[in-house]
């Protein structure tokens, strides 16, 4: 039997490595690393320094691999991203057939963690109903963007004993401000937060978190908004890409009921 | 000016330390360590091997403090908490006062990560707001138990581009089934899940995760839902203590809409 490792390796920051990832990624033959074009190579380079700097294992190989792009044409969004998906299980599929003897195990390295916006977990389980290939799969927690947020800004995700709801871009308006007094906004590619009518809830925005070009900015949606499209389409514009995160909160610690 | 750090520490499983978190705990003065009682001293033992295996500076001193009970009696919950948080803030500047000198670094070891459903921040504002010790904070993100939670089952957190709640058992009435198709449950002191009528919805357990009494339960929430209160309430009677977390599911990936 293979065994596949699913492991975090946190959000730009290579000092968020877990003794854990660093621990499973030398118990590996091979280390999977999926390669995403080329306008994110800041974010190759900080995988390259996290294998250089705590993969000590001489017997690791580094196996990179082509991800298929997702097409959207003609298609609603559940149908592009299920066709994509098997997609790139058959690119798993062969991978792992290619790469990995029976017995041996290998490892993926997921941005962030695994459980929170990545789809690897979900796709090897389409590999393994695929029936072609077979093993067990184990995950890695890690540092998510969402925590270098918080981190970044020195603030709690909830207000006292109260919720948090974690949603996309494209799904902000129908929770933030009428449903949930505090919102984490991930894979916004459309700056959904100039769209809400709340100039008094508090914004955190941070972009690059965790790496040497972190930007953050906070205050009143109302007072920052402009500011925040303004810094994120110089920055986009600047790097070649962006990656940002932001959280929408009204309310207060100790606010009714 | 004196420095905080409020380091995460992972939850339960030393290898969750990431290497920020080491590093910044090796470059403080003075570790703070709050005790809470008896009952967890797994808990303690697990925190004491954090120091043991990765401090090694050996400038790095120790300070166990006690810290407060919560009064519930005659008051709301919401006052209940301001007035615990208003205790805590006082017991945090004398000890800072005392215990760590101008241009020294302390930091508090807080479980888990501190954004989340932890009271470190909020706290050492208030201490600031007092204005009998000045410092600067700087926060590191930690591995939490949600994390942990799906690592153990192998889950995502979140199904393909929907949101997902974070919530406490004493609300989670108001959240599931009706509103959140995913919701994350900590805090739970009452078994909530055991009064919501949705018996096809999944539940995902675990408590005690990342220890090596890590025990998990996952299946539909009318077939599982009497056997997790059974196991939790033999394994709090055996363990003298427990900690627990759950997500609750309905709905698949690719559901409409």
């Amino acid at each position: 039997m293979r065994n596949i490792s699913i492991v975090g390796i946190g959000s730009g920051n290579p000092e968020h490595m877990t003794i854990q990832a660093i621990n499973t990624l030398n118990a590996a033959s091979v280390l999977f690393v999926p390669t995403k074009g080329p306008d994110k190579a800041e974010l190759a380079d900080v995988r390259r320094e996290i294998i250089a700097r705590y993969v000590t294992n001489p017997a690791c190989r580094v196996v990179e691999f082509a991800v298929p792009q997702r097409q959207t044409a003609d298609r609603t969004y559940n149908q592009s991203v299920d066709a994509w998906h098997a997609a790139l299980a058959e690119v798993h599929a062969s991978l792992l057939a290619r790469e990995l003897g029976p017995g041996q195990t290998g490892a993926f390295l997921v941005w962030g963690d695994p459980m929170l916006y990545d789809s690897t977990i979900r796709i090897l389980d389409r590999v393994k109903a695929l029936g072609t290939v077979e093993f067990e799969t184990s995950v890695i927690p890690g540092i998510t963007s969402l925590q270098a947020l918080c981190a970044a800004h020195r603030i709690p995700l909830n207000t006292v004993g109260k919720p948090v709801e974690i949603t996309t871009g494209r799904r902000l308006k129908d929770t933030f401000p009428a449903r949930s007094e505090t919102v984490a906004v991930m894979l916004d590619g459309e700056q959904a937060f100039a769209g809400i009518d709340d100039p008094d809830a508090m914004i955190y925005w941070g972009a690059y978190l965790g790496t040497s070009d972190e930007i953050t900015i906070s205050g009143k949606l109302g007072e920052k908004s402009a500011e925040i499209l303004q810094v994120r389409s110089k920055a986009r514009e600047a790097m070649g890409w962006i990656m940002d995160i932001y959280l929408l909160r009204k309310g207060r610690d100790f606010d009714a009921p």
